[in-house]
């Protein structure tokens, strides 16, 4: 079993944003270059969420909208008191989820038709890091 | 290492669906024959999970009649103009997960007493793949 | 690829509380004394949930009065029928998921500067394990 681990970092124009990370996860992939194998994408921020879904922007403007009528962004929760303002961001991540373990068969990422790797940034403009770890043979 | 892979293919009678899919994990976990691992449990499509709760069909009740309240089938999803009518079932498959990593001890999934993988399906009624990937020694 | 397993056992006060777990997983990875791997958190109860976030009291409080609102402890479950009273603790426990995977990098548990392992428990007062499965090299 060998390992290859590598760290994207991104910084989001808006607060909000999904961003479809595939292709920057498959690239990874391909440098480890194992046959079989699992990959590991995790937010290394707990703001954070990394989750599989379609690549549709109307798709990604209704997760939005649904994830603020869930976890709305609003002054009164007792994490504000330690002078932050994002606990809807900790709580949005939670819906998301903050990780994926990704199968790799015959050499590539082992996804279905519509299924991508998106980042889900819910406190944003600034740097933010994900851990791609990759494991196999 | 070693890995060991196969698809489960599935149609649920019904649009919306959970099915308790442990004993087919199982069996592939048997096939493997590896005596220590991990083995995934992952959807392939977007409009379903894949979880661990219990195996009970009030639950299920439970689960479904909650999913359609935090995220309900109503038509005014901006992914419909798409042509889809299942942004809902994109909702849903998040709130629960799409996948699982379920450790593999002594040669046999090491779960809990009431611990069973279940498929939940919210845009069914056609085939559906899942990917089980075991890995071990 | 080697396996080292171990299960933590805990019984909350409370029925509702969250714990930070991090230091024993921690100690498990450092006991297993893997150079590049991946540990395996995963609640063995299905009325329970493994997840990363901050520790910060306040939030702890957020998240369960946010858990209360999106999946309220209240007499008119199915599940109930089958004489339990816990389905509220079943829904939680999907909100915020049963497991997770941490990355282990150059022999110590790769999180990001705020990721802590956290441990729900939504029917406590009672034993409940968690299996702890590191694999790597």
């Amino acid at each position: 079993m060998n390992f290859h681990t590598e760290y994207l970092t991104l910084e989001t124009a808006e607060r909000y944003e999904i961003r479809d990370i595939t292709d920057e996860v498959a690239r990874i992939v391909a440098i480890a270059g194992f046959r079989e194998g699992m990959v590991l994408v995790s937010a290394m921020h707990i703001t954070a969420s990394i989750f599989v879904n379609d690549h549709e922007p109307g798709l990604y403007s209704d997760i939005m909208t649904w994830l603020e009528a869930l976890a709305p962004a609003k002054p009164d929760y007792l994490h504000h008191r330690t002078g932050e303002d994002n606990a809807d961001a900790h709580l949005k991540r939670m819906l998301l989820g903050h990780q994926v373990l990704l199968p790799i068969t015959k050499g590539i990422l082992d996804l279905g038709p519509w299924e991508r790797v998106h980042y889900g940034e819910f406190d944003g403009q600034r740097r933010k890091r994900i851990v791609v770890k990759v494991m196999g043979e």
